[in-house]
């Protein structure tokens, strides 16, 4: 249950409005500028305290006296004259409040404070993870009761976690997908080829294992792309084919690393970051498996919190899944804090979810 | 299947008898003594050649004349007077044949050997691992077909594998078990307040966590054993009950962070390692779980290799899983090759054997 | 000293002409193409066995009847009608010869191949790493002798590697860099506000902290460059500005989690593939610090060898300093199995390089 | 600078003596009892606030009115009969006071707290590690100011931090070690044979090196003892040789995965507990280098704090080095809260340690 700030308190009534400051040129931000964080935010404009559209964090606060918007937006998205928040504090004084407290008493609940404790660490393997309560978050966001986004690496699809990533988007437990170029390439190798990066699924070698995932691209290549191969019948399983069967958004974000790339990978780093904002500004849920590079991206761009269709403020459930603590802790060291991290294999995560989310909704 | 050496290959032959000098002192060995491995070996002595008895690497080859009987002694357990073999290849040519090509062919089938490959790392998180084979080693290996030989650390039992644990000695899946005094500890902390180290089952912590470790530990005291708390109806539940009512035996061996002990504790780690060679000696099959320590320790005593009841030589299936391909590796790097690694958390593992074994002995 | 096949053999001379085919469109590949290795490779043109151009993994090898070329070329660089090889064995029966064994004596020299052996893991933090070689490749690959790249990533920056970096620039052991957009932003709000993500150079964090790298940003948008920073004397310290007094050639790629980005960072995935090949074909020694993304990418589209000045034919030095042994094993598992690990922390490494190599050239 | 609770505080004054009651049976407490923490403690006992003897975690305050002494003693060492502290809370409102504020000043310092903040995590790889910090603190303990203790583990003789350490050793800088058979056994091989665990000093391998520290083990059990083959003038260099030509105590405590052991090994793990205690409690700075079990055990027995000569506490200045994250976060888990963690590896981290002391004592 989120909790409103007091705005009856009297630092809060006597704050001047937020300043503003034009940009003075496209992608150039005007000096003293403010940093957007993914917390629920409160800016002063005209005596009345309002939040910013698109909320998210490294962006800045730009105001539209013209349609009376305020909206969060990205460095590169800034244009010449654009008003630009200025404001140094983020206690409110200055007319800017960063409300960290909105959902401080569901925290409270889990959290024994003594001098002395054993496991303190907030991130470890050695943890027991709360399993139900994750699955029931999963059931609290199915089909259309919510939004949940997928951030997937390729491990993902080498590993096994293919055939439940399927079940999940054909389930309602998928709502919109994020990754790169080689899970693409990767599923459609497994669907044609048997293999995934030249392995086989009992983990041993093919022969001429290292050309597949070529020929997968090109197949994509010949058909024109994804759905094309899909609709001509010979792309008849897998992830992609789920999400292209059942309308399902995604995002291959273009990486330095791509072969080829695929038809649908997004070559531009900043478009891919334009498609991918598309996702998180209207995920209720995020499920980060087994990737940095995108876990921390996607991380990057999702605030903490969301607005329900009934208007109500709720906070997004981040799960991060990885085989190591440093992976999660990095990405809560990058600014996403409030993710919760598991800390396991990609392959057991998605067959464990798989088997007992279907046990909950035969 | 095992294939033995060509014992009418005209070098092994004419290879003399293996030479043996005596302890010159207890626990001193004699200049120039061999150092066993975990491989099948053999032994030319009166023109033949045998295999020594309880066969284990780093360790040493006694000949004992009045009974006619080779046996691996470790060497703490060397007497003076002992004849000690004291020869430096392993190629048969002075008596001693390693042979570590009895089961070469099955190696085979699973490798591609090409000049360039992609995901040639033995262990890896990123590679399939083939449950579907280890489940059918289960299967093989469960009640009087085998004996499976668990060993496992206490991230199991914080991280709730405990129930699985409990579920596979009551089902046939657990003929021995080897780990320490935390193991047991925490498992009746467990079973007695809830808790392991303090944390409740869904990760947050306990009052006053600190100290229920302890109180568990006391209470075994006072009872005198876990077998008398299990007899007094005190202990009714997790891994040491279910070993005390399923009669199987289990070693805690001692270490220096154990606090307590527990009565059952075996302090001296020489009298530990006799203990667990028991079990290593007619193990069919070993299970090693979020232990390096333990893992190691029963590596280094565990041969490559069993004879089954019909006299035949084969395999012992060495499985490690933990949640770093470091465990794996470093367990091989000490020698024990052999072990097949499942890079993944202790939890998530043992949960899913549960779940698909269950559904294969239904 | 790198041996030649013997092109004499039978069968290489009784080898037919390698096959071309005709791409049927733009980034599309014939039926049956060949896929390229990092390894000295042959193809047999005009009965004349010659080398391609520009080798690397994962690409194409065209034949231009023009202009006589064989070129290696990138899936997404091939365009219609160019003459691609489609040949799938790799022993030069068919007109190509993958050649793994040029540099084979070398490797056997420090490899004792036994039954049984301790260590026998290739990469582990557990194993000493011979410095002593790693610098002499250092001062033989030094100034106009060599080329060696750099791959690094932001921890390199973070944990104080950077003054190592700027004087290893300084001194002729940098010919080139490639990294992403987060290490320059972090480099220069290290020499403007002296933090790294907030950090200060002690490891505790600086009031405001998560604003300094935006400001950083900001700071090289009001000026338009990087190099316009240093011209007007503002940035006066560090891997940017060194790069840019010693004029050395680097490239920021781009990626979907930069903030900004800098004027200088290579949104496109494609373009920057294409900047940072130019420097990778003329290298002689590559170090890849503390980055997945980065390393792998760059691993890539790296040959094994280079091509010296006076026509001989080099191993390429690939080292891989990261803190885990699996980005190491990842690196090769992608296929750059010829990258030799150093597991360690990438502030330590680069502080260990630059005393001891400052010792060497004093 | 330590600072004492408020003794004048009502709710200090007003509180009664701590409760004690007797042991029913040798290592068996009484219910209810205290378990102590690694904190300063107070505790009343006629009507004063008093600090016990020895203090350490998960242990037990036991008062002899007799000798009007107050010890910590390990359950272990409990007789029937002992008066043992039986109190639940922690506030001194029961008489016991666990004062964990009493350093509280200095951590502040390096704390800034925002709502919103990058690199929060505690341990990681890419914070900078403030290596100044550390070498003030090494000069300020060494020779007769202090008393440092090392415990290490066997990658630091594997990957040459054994030069390093002997050269600690020499130089004052250590005044104690603990550590476990393989590190003597690996030490000596090195100084005997020139390997470890059968690796050459450039990592590549050893004919029969499997065999090697058996070698090494059973020159000593000749000799009688290490010392004995120091007098022989045998061995001539390495840790062992250092620690005993200086005659620095050291314990080699014993583990079930120890081969031979050496004669100086203490096969008990109780008894190598009570040695490894003597050496903790006169302890001004630990430094833990690469070992989990070692470390882990070290910190059990570790109070935070030490009395000075001049009778003022300080803390103990604790320093925890490994390759991951993980051992330093589940040392801290374990309890030792207070250590300080440097993620690198072994070998580079004393190679820097002894490059830049030696700098500083030259």
């Amino acid at each position: 249950m989120y909790r409103e700030p007091d705005f009856s308190d009297p630092r809060l009534v006597a704050a001047p409005d937020c300043r503003f400051e034009p940009a003075p040129a496209d992608t150039v931000l005007p000096d003293g500028f403010t940093s957007s964080t993914n917390h629920p935010t409160y800016v002063k404009v005209g005596g009345r305290w309002r939040m910013p559209e698109r909320p998210r964090m490294d962006s800045h606060l730009v105001w539209d006296p013209a349609s009376e918007r305020l909206i969060t937006k990205e460095f590169r998205l800034v244009k010449k004259g654009d008003l630009v928040a200025t404001v140094s504090t983020e206690d409110g004084s200055q007319g800017i409040l960063v409300w960290d407290r909105g959902f401080a008493a569901e925290v409270d609940e889990t959290h024994v404070d003594e001098a002395f404790a054993f496991m303190a660490t907030e991130v470890s393997r050695e943890k027991p993870v709360n399993y139900d309560a994750l699955f029931r978050e999963f059931m609290a966001n199915r089909g259309d009761q919510g939004c949940i986004v997928w951030v997937i690496g390729p491990a993902l699809v080498h590993a096994r976690g293919r055939v439940a990533m399927e079940w999940l988007i054909h389930n309602g437990f998928c709502h919109g997908l994020i990754t790169g170029n080689a899970v693409g390439v990767h599923d459609v190798e497994a669907a044609l080829y048997g293999t995934t990066l030249g392995m086989k699924a009992d983990g041993s070698g093919a022969a001429g294992g290292h050309t597949t995932h070529m020929r997968a691209i090109n197949e994509v290549k010949k058909a024109g792309s994804i759905k094309a191969l899909v609709d001509q019948g010979r792309l008849t399983s897998g992830i992609m084919h789920a999400l292209t069967v059942t309308d399902t958004p995604y995002v291959l974000g273009g990486s330095i690393r791509d072969d080829g790339p695929l038809p649908e990978t997004i070559a531009s780093a900043l478009e891919a970051q334009d498609a991918m904002r598309e996702l998180t500004v209207r995920t209720t849920m995020v499920v980060m498996v087994a990737t940095a590079l995108h876990s921390i991206a996607v991380g990057n761009m999702l605030p903490t919190f969301c607005t329900r269709p009934d208007g109500s403020i709720a906070e997004i459930t981040t799960i991060c899944v990885d085989q190591t603590e440093f992976v999660v802790n990095k990405l809560k060291d990058r600014g996403t804090h409030q993710a919760f991290g598991v800390v396991t294999n990609a392959q057991d995560f998605m067959r464990l979810v798989q088997l007992e989310l279907a046990d909950r909704i035969r």
